[in-house]
């Protein structure tokens, strides 16, 4: 595996697109966003920066990370939970890590990261592709 | 106006997810994509870079364009169609330009950027914001 530094950006600010009871009266205090930063904090492998964002502006499909590191593609991932997405994101990112120019083949991507792909972003080294 | 270069990077794969008519039987040749990287190449003003991108990976809301420059945060719009958007598209790059950090305020923003922003990613060099 590379051991080049990894940047997980994850959006603080997410209320979550999919609450746990739509119907019950949402509590301002709820952030499942800053939930996942701490969670996140704490799983972290080394090499692993988890960095709370002021929103990543993908509001109605949250909670939502993107991963990036030099020379590579950044890809935005959505609709994650703290509660059941910890292990498909620390795959995805050892993936991530793992894959020249951060190009992970989809079928080997983690199920959720495969339907859940928000957009992506091509490396300021090789715009051009 | 700033006169810093930015960076249009717009998906030449979109088959964009609105078509003209969707119970008509799809054209493998039709690339609305494709059709939006000509026109902005021709529309473009002097210091912007038009860049075909081979999928940004917003399929399902495209077609899609994203905006970056240094220092500054990359913005991603979808739901855009060469025939309707190019004068939004051209009036949001030049506010992306002038503006600080790439943060142009919500009301400013043309009303296709306002409601069809897809994500956005902090810039490499404050990423804790």
């Amino acid at each position: 595996m590379s051991s080049e530094i990894v940047d997980l950006l994850v959006c603080a600010t997410c209320r979550s697109a999919m609450p746990a009871n739509p119907l019950a009266t949402p509590d301002p205090d709820h952030r499942p966003g800053a939930q996942l930063v701490a969670a996140l904090q704490d799983a972290a492998p080394e090499g692993l920066r988890v960095i709370a964002v002021d929103c990543l502006s993908n509001c109605s499909r949250g909670c939502t990370i993107a991963l990036r590191k030099p020379g590579a593609w950044t890809y935005v991932y959505g609709n994650l939970t703290p509660e059941q997405h910890l292990p498909a994101i620390l795959e995805g990112v050892q993936k991530y890590r793992a894959a020249e120019n951060g190009l992970v083949p989809w079928r080997e991507r983690p199920e959720h990261f495969r339907k859940n792909c928000i957009a992506r972003i091509p490396p300021l080294e090789a715009p051009n592709v």
